[in-house]
């Protein structure tokens, strides 16, 4: 089915006139079989034809793409779990989608043991759909630069007594091996990171039948996703926590905010966008959505939920006045993420021209953040968070969702 | 009247059921002649009552905040024309104030008499409200880093063949002389960038009747502007093109866009929000509101407009794929504005540690961009846009402020 027989199936489905829950259940069901112009009736085809002569207004249109969105990735509502390495697992995933919302499984960190770990875990507790999230950097190397950097670093490895180096877990880019091992578990959408896998990969993941999702910082990276095979486009606003999806840009002075960058993409691509950035509460998502988003991406809102993995001392700052202040630092793995302002940033950057490439950088300075973990401090430590972090709360991921999905009912 | 007041008398207006219109031309007259619920009868009042107590739609509440910035402002639609010095004069601001939007006239680069006549030409067509814009920093000058900067300029000055430095239109903060100038004037509006002048002449500019807007890029910023005087606050999204209004912040990594600013602030102060940065359509505009917005500033659309000074090398830029890049930049003027990337950007910045502090730093480059204008090059010139330049329509002030407004009528 192409994206003209989905919209077609979500103004049917949407001038019938039935409830919207049921709508979405008919609409899954349809699109699993296949042959949803066939089920639907020739009445409602009339009703349909009607309802685009007469009806104009952009939120029509919107509600559509939003059902269209939820179909192809079948969830009840338009909203993605932003994937959060480090801080949250499947947990947190499985508690978004028991709402009705898409559950991400962070795996840029994981082994394909983990990986495999955490899709069962998932798997056994729940049948709603699920999105797997890996990087596709070009892994690069550059001794010269490492040892400038830890250099840079001298004085806080003496302050914090830390001794030689060890290796802590790295950051593989998605390859053909972590693929193989997960073919066999039909994973239904995987989301990518710094771009998207090789054409080859590309297509392996399509074969499978399985929905690609990639992220935008630009109209020209929107693009370049579109055109190599991304169904979905998550629009990356600058207001987003955590790394930038940055893989051909490269200047952060030019990085757009949410509020430019969303409507850019949606008048320049054809496929679905979703909004990230900034969005921690009903109002935000109402905005999105009359920007064009089809759906939108939350992650920082459910850092101190429950289910998240997020550490005591991440926590107490997001709830302190220090998290009002946030900004884009690569001194933590080598590129731009947005965190909150803490001493390392203050002191290394917040952009150092001495950092090693991505993701070498993090193993030096992981190390100094384990020894002033240890003594209490978070001061060398990744706060990622996005420029609004007023919709943390410390309960259920699946009562946030709920709490964040009344913006639809409008 | 204070605020509670307005709220009360946007609510009656409003339920009253009335046409749009005309309820605000009695709303206005009710604030010009102070004593607006004698006016308004018993049964009003009642339904203003049932209204209140049976609409609890955020929407609501929000049109209300609108009316009541219209009442403030004695415009007949929430929209406000940024001022930008260097393109327009007061025939864009009529052009604006004839569609009923709020047209501004920028300042901070005439001379007393220069705004003398500005403003009698503006008066001379038009009884409308307009908006006076003066710039309020602190001049500083820094012999030592003149000539830093002008020795980096030095080979841009050989290849232009730029000779001695002349004086170039200043940029003088707004004081007591200009105050005493323009009070016969009685000008409704004051505007201010970079802050708010002192104590004693915002309570002089109260005095007159007069209302105060100054613009915020952070919540603090905001907060101290209400705590002196502002009436209203603007929220300048990082999107928005020319200067930042930033006058406790310094770093620009920290400073946020329009979608997570504008809400914060809603959220932080009493005063009505104008939100800035991005706005350049309808759906923009509905965006805004959603966010909280009781008004929106627009500057980057009207770049194209009949009635903008834009000189002709700007709008060739502006209608280019060069438009698509902006960044911010202290280039031009010693402190961080957003214009379009060109030569000047690229070589020099985006931003530089060599300039002299704000506004002297602009007397050596605007040499160069004269120069290099005469050879038809805009590669010197500041080329001042917001993120979104999709809104910019080469037809009157007039006819896209009525197009605008549409958004409105939701």
């Amino acid at each position: 089915m192409d994206a003209k027989e989905r919209i077609w199936l979500g103004c049917t489905v949407n001038v019938s006139g039935m409830a919207e829950f049921y709508s979405r259940q008919i609409l899954s069901t349809c699109v699993r079989a296949g042959n949803a112009k066939e089920r639907i009736g020739q009445g409602v085809a009339q009703a349909t034809q009607q309802f685009l002569s007469t009806n104009t207004k952009t939120n029509s249109i919107v509600r559509l793409m939003m059902l269209d969105v939820c179909a192809l990735l079948k969830i009840a509502k338009p909203l993605i779990q932003a994937p959060m390495a480090g801080v949250q697992d499947y947990r947190l995933a499985l508690a978004v989608a028991k709402a009705g919302g898409l559950g991400s499984i962070p795996c840029a960190m994981l082994s394909i043991e983990q990986i495999h770990a955490q899709v069962n875990a998932f798997k056994a507790q729940s049948d709603a759909s699920y999105n797997l999230n890996f990087f596709c950097h070009t892994a690069t190397q550059d001794a010269q630069q490492e040892l400038i950097w830890r250099e840079q670093l001298a004085p806080y490895f003496k302050e914090f007594e830390v001794g030689e180096l060890k290796a802590s877990a790295g950051r593989v880019p998605f390859n053909q091996e972590i693929f193989d091992a997960l073919a066999p578990l039909n994973p239904p959408i995987f989301s990518f990171h710094f771009g998207l896998p090789s054409a080859d990969l590309v297509a392996k993941i399509k074969a499978l039948g399985a929905v690609i999702i990639s992220s935008a910082t630009s109209v020209a990276e929107g693009i370049w996703l579109e055109e190599n095979g991304a169904d979905i486009v998550i629009a990356q606003g600058v207001e987003a926590g955590g790394h930038r999806a940055m893989f051909l840009e490269t200047d952060i002075s030019r990085q757009q905010g949410t509020f430019t960058l969303l409507p850019q993409l949606v008048q320049a691509l054809q496929v679905p966008i979703v909004a990230a950035g900034g969005i921690a509460d009903k109002q935000a998502i109402t905005a999105a959505v009359a920007l064009g988003a089809s759906a939108v991406q939350i992650g920082t809102s459910y850092l101190l939920c429950d289910e998240a993995t997020t550490s005591a001392l991440h926590r107490e700052v997001l709830t302190s006045d220090q998290a009002a202040t946030t900004c884009l630092t690569n001194v933590f793995s080598g590129r731009p993420a947005r965190g909150i302002v803490n001493r390392a940033i203050r002191e290394l950057g917040p952009i150092s021209d001495k950092t090693p490439p991505f993701p070498t950088a993090a193993t030096a300075i992981t190390q100094l953040r384990q020894a002033a973990e240890q003594r209490g401090s978070s001061d060398f430590s990744p706060l990622w968070s996005g420029c609004n972090n007023s919709g943390c709360k410390a309960i259920s991921a699946t009562e946030l969702t709920d709490e964040l999905f009344t913006a639809f009912d409008i």
